[in-house]
Formats: C-alpha cells, structure tokens, sequence
C-alpha cells in the first residue's frame, strides 16, 4: 500500500544556492510547482539543509517521496562526483555536497553550477525548449551555460561558460588581462555592478538607467546603446561559435532589457549570419530552482 | 571461410574533399596508414569515387574488406542524414552524398563537415587525444570544430564553429557587418588571404611573412605581431567560452606559427584565467582525410 503511494505521488524538489539568497522550490509529479520560498545563504550547509526541511515539513511530505532533489551552486562544480570545486562566494573548497545531501535525504541528488542549472530551467520550465541553447545570466557577475546536442558543456574543468573574461582589442593592456577571482572584462562592461558604477555618475541606479533610456533623457542613451553593442557582440559571438537554436538572456539585469532587446536582435542579426532567435528570461530569479526541479522531470542533463 | 577472412582483415578508408583537392588514405584494420594520395578535386562526385576506387584498387583491396569510409566537405553538413546542405566551393547543394557513397560502396559512410573531420583525426593521429578540444583551422579561410565531453558539436543548423566571423568593437560599421559567402571579420584579420593581401605591400608571401619575422625584418614585426594577438583573442574568447584541455591550430598557415606559438600561449595566458594547452597540428593537409578513418577505429564522433 505505502509502495503504490509512494510509487502515485512523488515530488522534486529545486535548490538555487546564491551568495546572499538561497531559493527553494517543490514540484508534484507533473512539475506544477507547489511550493516556493527565498530564504538566507549560509556557507554552513547544515543551515541550508534546514531550510529545505523546513519547506518540506510546511508541505507534509513524507521524505520517502522526494525522488529527486537538484541543487545550484554558484562557481566549479564537478557535477560528475557531486563536488563543488570552488566557490568564492560562499567560500566552499572542495567540498562533498552531494554525499551530504545524499546522507541526509537518501534519494537522487543532481549538483551543478548554479548557471547551468538555471539554463536546465529555462528550458523546461521558460518556453524556451531546444537541444541547442547558449544562455547569459547578467547579474552582479556575468556568466553563460550551453546546451549542445541536448546535453550541457562543462568543460575540460568545469569552467566552460565564463564569457566574463571575453575581450576585444579594446581591452589590451601590458600583462594579465583577466585573472580569476577579479571581475572579468566583460563583466565590466555589462554587469550589473558595471551597470551600477555607471548610473553613479548620474545618480541613477541600473534599473533606473534603463527607464530614463526608454523615457529619452539624452544623458543616459549612450550608456545603454553601449551596453547593447557590447552585450549583442558577445552574443554574436557565442553564436558564431556555437550555433544555437535559441539565445536567452537571463539574471536580474535582464528583466529591464525589454526596451534594447530589439535593438540587440539587429545588432546580432548584423555581426553574424548564423541564424538564431534571442529571448529574454521570464523566470528571473526563479530559473535555477526550477532546472533543479526539472533535473528529475526530463531533460536530464 | 570467406567471413573468417573479412573479420580477421579490414580497412578503412577516410576522404577529404576540398575546393581544388581530394585528399585520400587508407588504413589497415590496426589504423596504420597504408596509402596516402592527393588528387584534383571535381564538383562531379563520379570522379571523387573513381579516385578513389583508384586507389582501393592499387592496393588490392577486396571491397568488401572496408569497413568504412570517412568523407569530409567544406560547408554545411548534415552528418546525421549524410546530406551536404551547402557547400560554395564545390557548388553543392542539398546533395545526399552519404547515399552516393552507400550505394557503390555498400559499406559504412560517415558524412562530415571538413574542419570536423580534421578535428578527429587530431584527435586520433595527432598526439592530442583529449575528450575536450578546440580546433582552428587557417588556411585560405578560417573555420574551428569543437569536441566537448567526447562528441563533436555541431550546432543547430550545422553551422557551429563560424569563427569567421568573430568580431570586436574594431569592427563596428552602419548595416550587416558579417554576410554569408563573404570573408568574416576575423578571417579578415589572421587568413592565409588576408596575410596573401597583408605580404603583397612587401613583395612577400605569407610564409615568407613568417621567415621575415623570424629573421628579425623590423617591416614585418608589427604585421605578425598583430596577427598572434588578433589570433590570441579568438583562442582565448574561445577557450573562456569552451574550457577545452587543448587548442589545436591546423590548416596550412599554421606550419608557420612555430616562430610565434610561445607569444599565442603567453598572451592567451593573459587574457584568459581558464587554463588550456595550444599546440600546432602537426598533420598538416592530411588531418581531415586521417579523421575520416578514425571515424571507423576509436571516438566515433
């Protein structure tokens, strides 16, 4: 009896662990999310665990039906062993997270770079299904994640997607260009702390910047028609290189791209004939608790 | 009897076909290479399986002993259904060639993009076996092939690895800047064409170009010096986006990179904190004809 239950209702459950927010999120069986929550970071895993029984005991779920949790961390993630390499932010070094997650819940446990975890959702869960995917988190930070084939790049060491440290000829100077741990030169061109700097000079925070562009003040349009030129080329870019069925700009920048979202389609459509279609997240912040989910639905990647 | 024999002896068989030559080898079932041959290319594939029946005949070749053969074009390839989309430079268009093959050979045809094609047998006879690499081909034209956790990425519409038509800021003018069936931006800058243009203001060829410089010809200095950045930032654009363990540079201008190899390193080293080893391919013209073969001994790709 307890087996056919466990066997009709089972949930998975979606784990975003960020710097400053950890974001939670529970499906049923058929994906429909049930249950979401945001609560506090913590480098002390216990803590985080806690917040997730937490959600779980508000839902009444008997922990024998959780059939899968997926778990985002951001930094290098050996996805393969379950082992977070590196992670600056959260200050984690070669640590086993799955085999703690794995120990305390005793069901499939999914770990990945917080990036590619939330292309994972975007696909599944963002109207943006493809094998063939190139995604863009604009954030404090700048980051990609691919989908190639139906299945995500990580590379020789986990660090494929880090197209912060892009450059251009632009950007030479005599010795280290980009070192790691440092914002890399893209990332200080389009990021949301780059963005944050700029608007300083005229008091405006990032959103702020991109609502005076869309209400014509003069003194901001430069700003953001830079920010889209420079955005659109690494994208053409990645385009070139990659050749995706679909482009999706995501992170927390991007929910103020609407007004230079068509403007960055005709930059792309005139720096590279590869054809693609380039959309902007409708998830938010939500994307990578959802891949977590959608780790256990399909498109296992 | 006659299958005891087929089982125990076996060959196969890898083509390159090119704009003005057909690369063939054949190897043995051990992957030695037995026959070598280089013809004039044609646009009527009659004439390339006559080659190459040419060549299966001076060696004697039972046809039903190959258990393979490896084909590469230059363009658009649909190497799933074996179906040339494009190829400009032998004017095919929506060619099923695999069938071609299939029906006079009756064996197994694995159909290619070139530089793909090349990028396997780096893979397999180069010395640069790795799981993760990215390969740049310059030669008249510039094009890359990626392998990322094993398989070749091909792209949505089979157009991955356009790094013809990278480009920068530099390279900002009003309206289409990039265009199908011309010169890309970045082949612009680092081509076997573009140095051929580059030499002519010196009266020199581009390996002349790179004897100049290795002879310490001041004229030439800043021409080469600006081609290893202009290459360096593709590389390491590249190598952020992809975390390859190798970067392999083949076509013909790379026999004459040994005199700048260590600068390409050090500045990719500079731009990049993604780790990565470049190394020139040392196959030359035979890579792609090599990976044809490979295709039917390890890494099916």
């Amino acid at each position: 009896m307890r087996e056919l239950l466990y066997d009709e209702a089972s949930y998975a459950i979606g784990v975003d662990i960020g710097g400053t927010k950890v974001f939670i999120a529970i499906a049923d069986d058929e994906g429909n999310i049930i249950l979401k929550e945001k609560v506090k970071s913590s480098p002390d895993v216990a803590e985080i665990i806690r917040a997730i029984d937490d959600c779980i005991r508000k839902l009444n779920i008997d922990c024998g039906k959780i059939k899968g949790i997926g778990v985002g961390v951001p930094g290098m993630v050996n996805s393969k062993e379950g082992i977070v390499i590196d992670s600056p932010s959260l200050k984690w070094g070669n640590l086993r997270l799955k085999d703690i997650f794995l120990e305390h819940y005793k069901t499939a446990i999914e770990l990945k770079n917080d990036v590619n975890l939330a292309l994972i959702g975007e696909r599944c869960y963002g109207g943006n299904d493809s094998d063939n995917m190139f995604y863009i988190a604009i954030g404090t930070g700048v980051g990609s994640a691919i989908i190639a084939d139906g299945k995500i790049i990580e590379g020789f060491g986990y660090l494929a997607g880090e197209i912060g440290y892009f450059l251009g000829k632009e950007d030479m100077m005599p010795g280290k260009v980009n070192g790691f741990l440092e914002f890399g030169t893209f990332e200080r061109k389009i990021s949301g702390s780059a963005l944050t700097l700029e608007g300083l000079k005229f008091g405006y925070s990032p959103q702020e910047l991109f609502l005076q562009y869309r209400n014509h003040n003069p003194k901001v349009k430069p700003v953001i028609e830079e920010f889209a030129l420079q955005l659109a080329i690494a994208i053409a870019n990645g385009v070139s290189l990659l050749n995706p069925e679909r482009v999706v700009i995501g992170g927390g920048v991007a929910e103020s791209l609407d007004c230079i979202i068509d403007k960055i389609r005709e930059h792309v459509a005139n720096f590279t004939p590869v054809a693609t279609r380039i959309e902007l997240s409708k998830l938010g912040g939500e994307a990578g608790a959802l891949g977590g989910i959608a780790c256990f639905l399909k498109h296992q990647n």
